[in-house]
C-alpha cells in the first residue's frame, strides 16, 4: 500500500564539508491524520536550495540547525488532501514548508494558497518565490544598480542569479554573469540576454573577467564566494554594493590555508568607500507585494525568462542536492514528489 | 631672518611599517610671493590625521600619494599675510590645505574664512572641521543610531572617536568607548559622558568589552582596526552597521600571519545580516552645512565636549605625526606652526 506511507528524508549525520548520501536516510512512516483545525498536505514539489547546507551544520546560522534525525527542512508545493481548517478545502494548493516528505500536517499557519491558473506551480519555488525575492530585493535594495553600471552575479543559469541578470538589465544596467561550463554560458547569454557571460571554470578565468568588465563592477551580487569573489574584487569600483546571500562555494569548506585576506579586504573597503551588506530576504517582507506584482508583470511580457531542473522522485533529493552544491544543476532545482 | 624663510617638510622616504624621524626631511626656502588673483598665509596651525600614513605609501589610496620630495599634505588655518584675490583680505583667518610648511601661497579656491569670534580657530581642524564631520556623517548616515542601541568607538579620546560616541549620547544611543590607557578612558568616561569606556591594553581586553555590552553591539564605527576589531567582531548583532573610516592599527603593517580570517568574516556578514560599508566624509559633503549648523549648536549648549592635544613648532610635526599612530596624542593633535 505505497499510497498510505509518508516517505521522509532526515538527517542522519552532520556533513564534515560535503554532504555524502549516508549523510541522509530516508524514513517511511505512517501517514499523519489532521485534526480538528488542521489539514493534511501532499507534497507536490520540493525545492533544493543552498541555504540547506547551513542548517545541516550544528552551528546557528540565520536560522536553527536540522536536528539528527530530523526531517530536512525546505520549502514545497502540495495539495490539500483533506481539511479540517475552514480556510482550505480539498483539492487546494499551496505553498508551505513541508519539507523532505511527502505527506505533512499543517495547522494552516504560514500557508499560501496558488492559483494554477495565473502561472505554473513550480514557480511559486523559484522565480515567483523566495529565490526570485531573494534577487528581487537584494538587488534593488542593497544594490542599487543604476542604468549604465555594470552588475556581476555568478551561478547565474540558477535561481537567484538568473533573476538578478536580467533585473539589472530592465533597470538599465549592463548585466555579466558567471557560471560553469559552456552550456550553462551560452544559455544566459542567448537565452537570457546577459551581455556577457564568463566560464568560471576556465584557467584564465579572471582575465575573462576582467576583459568583460572594462569599466569595473558596481554591483557584484555575492552567492557563491571562493574564488569567483578573489576575481570579482579588484575589479570593485568606487562606492561599489555587495549585497550578501549565500556563499555557496564555502559552505562545504571545513578549513583554511593561505595568507589573511581580511586586513585587505578592509583596506579596500576604506580607499574605494565599498559596501558589504549580508541579508535574508525575509527582512524585506514588506516588498513581497511588489514583487508579486512586478515579478508577474515581468514573466507575462516575457522581460524575465527561468529555468527549471525538475528531478523526479524524493528518494532522489539528497543526490540532487550534493550537485546542486557542485553546481550540477542547470536552473531552479526541483524535486517532483508525487 | 627667520621671519622670511619658509620652512616645510617633505616625504624624504616611503616607510616601510612604522614611520621614523628619517622618512622626513626639513627644508628651508624662500617664501613664495603672490601673483595677480593670489594670496600669501602664514599658516598658524596644522592638524596632524591619521589619514596622512596612507598618502606615505606609494599605492593609491582614496587619494594621490605624496610624492617623494613633496611636502607633506594636511590641513591648515592660516592668516592671511598678504592678497592680490579680491576675496581676501590681510589678516583674514582660513581654513586652508596648506600642508606641512609654514608659508603658502593660494588662488583662493578651497579656501574657507573662519570667524574667531565664533569658535576658537583651532576648531576648524577638529570638532568643527573634517574630524568631526567625519564622525557626524559616518554615524548618522551609516550607522544610524536608534535609542537604546549600542554604538562602539575606538580611539574614543580622540578627534572623531569622542564625537562619534557623543553624537551617540545626543540620538539616544549607548556609547562605549574604547582608548589606550586608564587617563584617556577616565577622561572620555568622566569629562565626555560615554556610559562605559575600556581600555584596549588590558589583557583581558575583549572580556571587558563583552562586560559593558550586555546586549551586543548595534553600531561599530571602524576607526582603527587591529585587535580591536577581533574583540568587536563576536558581539556584533544582527543588522548592525559599521561604518569604517579608518584602520589605523593597520597602516603601519607590512604582512600578515595566521589564518584567513575573511571566510569566517564573510560568514558572519551573511548570517547575522551586517553591514560593512567604507567612507571618506567629502563624499557627504551636501551635508556639511547641516553639521556646521548642528555642531555649532551642541558646542554652544555644552552637549559636546573637544579635547585638543597642541604641539609647538612645525619642526616637532614628524615626531608628533609617529606619537599619533602610536596614540601617544591626546585629545585632536594639532601643530603649532606660527
Amino acid at each position: 500500500m505505497p499510497d498510505i506511507t509518508n516517505l521522509s528524508i532526515v538527517l542522519a549525520a552532520r556533513p564534515e564539508g560535503r554532504p555524502k548520501a549516508s549523510d541522509f536516510r530516508i524514513e517511511q512512516s505512517v501517514i499523519p491524520q489532521p485534526a480538528d483545525g488542521e489539514l493534511l498536505l501532499q507534497v507536490l514539489y520540493l525545492s533544493l536550495d543552498p541555504y540547506m547546507r547551513g542548517r545541516m551544520n550544528a552551528a546557528k546560522s540565520y536560522a536553527k540547525p536540522v536536528e539528527l534525525g530530523q526531517v530536512m527542512e525546505g520549502g514545497t508545493v502540495a495539495r490539500v488532501v483533506s481539511s479540517r481548517h475552514p480556510d482550505f478545502e480539498e483539492g487546494d494548493i499551496v505553498l508551505s514548508h513541508s519539507g523532505w516528505q511527502s505527506f505533512a500536517v499543517s495547522d494552516g499557519a504560514g500557508l499560501r494558497k496558488l492559483d494554477p491558473s495565473a502561472a505554473p506551480i513550480t514557480t511559486a519555488l523559484g522565480i515567483l518565490g523566495m529565490p526570485g525575492f531573494t534577487a528581487y530585493a537584494g538587488l534593488l535594495t542593497i544594490g542599487r544598480p543604476k542604468p549604465g553600471e555594470t552588475v556581476v552575479v555568478a551561478a547565474a543559469s540558477g535561481a537567484v542569479g538568473s533573476a538578478v541578470g536580467q533585473i539589472a538589465r530592465i533597470k538599465g544596467a549592463r548585466a555579466v554573469g558567471i557560471a560553469g561550463g559552456p552550456e550553462k554560458c551560452r544559455f544566459v547569454k542567448e537565452e537570457l540576454g546577459f551581455d556577457a557571460m564568463v566560464d568560471h571554470r576556465a584557467t584564465d578565468f579572471p582575465e575573462q573577467l576582467r576583459a568583460v568588465c572594462p569599466d569595473g563592477i558596481d554591483v557584484y551580487f555575492e552567492n557563491v564566494g571562493g574564488h569567483v569573489w578573489d576575481a570579482v574584487f579588484p575589479l570593485l569600483n568606487e562606492f561599489a554594493r555587495i549585497p550578501v546571500c549565500g556563499l555557496i562555494a564555502q559552505y562545504n569548506a571545513v578549513g583554511h590555508d593561505g595568507a589573511d585576506r581580511f586586513p585587505t579586504f578592509m583596506r579596500e573597503v576604506l580607499s574605494r568607500s565599498l559596501t558589504i551588506r549580508g541579508f535574508i530576504q525575509r527582512e524585506f517582507v514588506e516588498q513581497r507585494p511588489a514583487f508579486y506584482r512586478e515579478m508577474a508583470d515581468w514573466l507575462a511580457f516575457g522581460k524575465i525568462l527561468y529555468r527549471e531542473d525538475i528531478v523526479d522522485g524524493l528518494a532522489n533529493a539528497p543526490d540532487a542536492f550534493i550537485g546542486l552544491l557542485e553546481g550540477r544543476n542547470f536552473g531552479k532545482l526541483i524535486v517532483r514528489v508525487s
